[in-house]
């Protein structure tokens, strides 16, 4: 029912669906090395915050696959330069540095030759996925009070399977009420200019059977207005210490309008997208995708030549719009501290 | 430097450019019958409230021109058929409906034979198309000094040359203060699904040689919370007596969060977009359209098999969002009544 994002091949290389493709085609796509995997994230063939940080750390033992001969030393230096390849290809999410970060750590603090290390960061790879899918589960358990039966749920962009290893972040309560067989409803914001929730949220809660409605991103405000949605949930691609968080543009419109009807607003995430070194929203990257995503739609010009436009990939909702944030240590409240993030 | 939107064509058919087409080709269409003037309405080759009235006006002219020798009763008779027909394109904006009266109207109280009273409908459109020019340019005056130099307008949808007979209504002001040789500089929200700000005012202002940047719609919040908007300006399509406007799905979202960031918002419209049989917003009919405007791209699926979606054409903002309704007769004021809204 519920896809699978990301696996290994028999091969050992990075299997991925291919997320430029759907809903039209289901391409299933085997990555060979780190730059076809940075490449990969970079398309946004792979995207999502916590699954682009599996995706890195499987790249790099795949790409590390042919350095088990080398030097202890070389090995070494090789997956740091893979690391900081592979970290460069998206620059908001901190999952992506997160998942790197731990793998260079393993790799430093294991013993023995390049076979042992490469081992030991396949099994890494192996424990971050795993990690995700049993941390997927949490945040949906924690997140499922929040969803009576009969709900009507708004959510923004993809925060379901095909954003990370196991069920999603935002969408894990919605997957776990389904199964216990609430009633839930689903209005998903096509999320322009990439189409995330129309081409992936979509995609997968029609397979999974759950009812969904898709709605252009400027009819949120006024659905709330008529009461028709009772939450909103969304994702993250970065949370600050002070609790101000960065997700997909159009976040923090959708914050303001929820405050402004009394909708509660809930940012559903892991743990490990909480960057403790951040004070505040300030301080996040903010990445500017091509002003072509937002001229051209399908190949086709949307926009009269000369047509120049800014594309930022995410906005920063500041902390004092979210009513919880949901998490695999359950519904908690900033300040977060580093003791916490931890874990 | 601005286009025409609407004219007689030499053998009296109504010529339009067919909006749908643009950017990527400019097609000029001569609609030769009621039928095919009420097509092009509902297919949005012509839209923006003013023009569609005018276009009405103009439609039952050209259909008339072959009822000039019928008998009186019967030109009557079948004018107000065509006027039903025409009216029934397309049922949230004011001006159709006022327009096709005004005709109605005319053609009874006229005296003498058929073609008296097709002289006299064929005066009436052209008068009603000459007004609706001047009323652009008294929008564009009042609104002009809302419009200092070095400013930044945010707008919703198209509300320019190309939704008018002259220079449009909300975007009226850019050109005159852009005429004069003030600084302004237009953020354009794209406005999904028909992209009418991407593929019509991107189009108008970049041939206008105004400086202009397209967005999603769902950036214009982030926008305003970087500061980056000191005024917003955007049309109407019904204006109720106590002043709740619908317009293009969208305008009530930037509404709440141009408030919720005390960016002055102003409705820029006609007088005859004011409807005083409406007390209120909850009164307007909200037309809806085919989701398949949501589910596909430029003929490309964008969404999955199965998929629904919702896809009302307006929404409705509340008067008291609203800083002021710019228009023929100066910014104003809600409750307005009748014997204001008849000139």
């Amino acid at each position: 029912m519920t896809i699978q994002a990301i696996s290994w091949s028999p091969s050992g290389a990075v299997r991925i669906i291919d997320q430029r493709a759907l809903p039209e085609a289901e391409i299933t796509r085997d990555l060979e090395s780190a730059e076809s995997v940075a490449e990969a994230i970079r398309q946004l063939q792979v995207r999502g915050a916590p699954l682009i940080g599996i995706a890195a750390a499987m790249g790099l033992v795949t790409a590390m696959r042919e350095q088990r001969t080398a030097s202890r030393a070389d090995f070494l230096t090789r997956v740091k330069e893979l690391a900081a390849l592979l970290g460069a290809a998206r620059p908001t999410a901190v999952n992506l540095r997160w998942a790197l970060d731990r793998m260079l750590r393993v790799a430093e603090e294991t013993p023995g030759d390049a076979a042992d290390l490469w081992e030991r960061l396949r099994s890494e790879a192996t424990a971050i996925w795993e990690e995700d899918r049993a941390m997927c589960r949490l945040i949906g358990e924690h997140g499922l009070p929040l969803l009576a039966d009969g709900i009507n749920v708004l959510t923004h962009c993809n925060t379901g399977a095909l954003a990370t290893g196991g069920i999603g972040t935002a969408l894990a309560p919605v997957y776990l009420a389904h199964d216990q067989g609430r009633k839930v409803h689903v209005f998903v914001d096509e999320t322009r200019p990439l189409l995330q929730g129309s081409r992936l949220t979509m995609w997968e809660l029609v397979h999974a059977g759950i009812s969904c409605t898709l709605i252009t991103d400027a009819s949120a405000a006024a659905l709330m207005r008529q009461a028709k949605i009772d939450v909103v949930l969304v994702g993250a691609d970065r949370i600050c210490a002070n609790g101000d968080f960065a997700n997909k543009i159009g976040t923090y419109g959708l914050a303001v309008v929820a405050r402004h009807h009394g909708v509660p607003f809930y940012c559903a995430a892991p743990w490990s997208t909480v960057d403790v070194t951040l004070a505040d929203g300030d301080l996040i990257p903010i990445e500017q995708r091509s002003p072509a995503e937002v001229t051209m739609i399908a190949g086709r010009k949307t926009a009269p030549d000369g047509a120049t436009a800014l594309n930022p990939a995410f906005d920063v909702t500041p902390a004092r719009y979210v009513t919880g944030f949901v998490t695999d240590r359950g519904i908690v409240q900033p300040p977060f501290s580093e003791g916490e993030a931890q874990s």
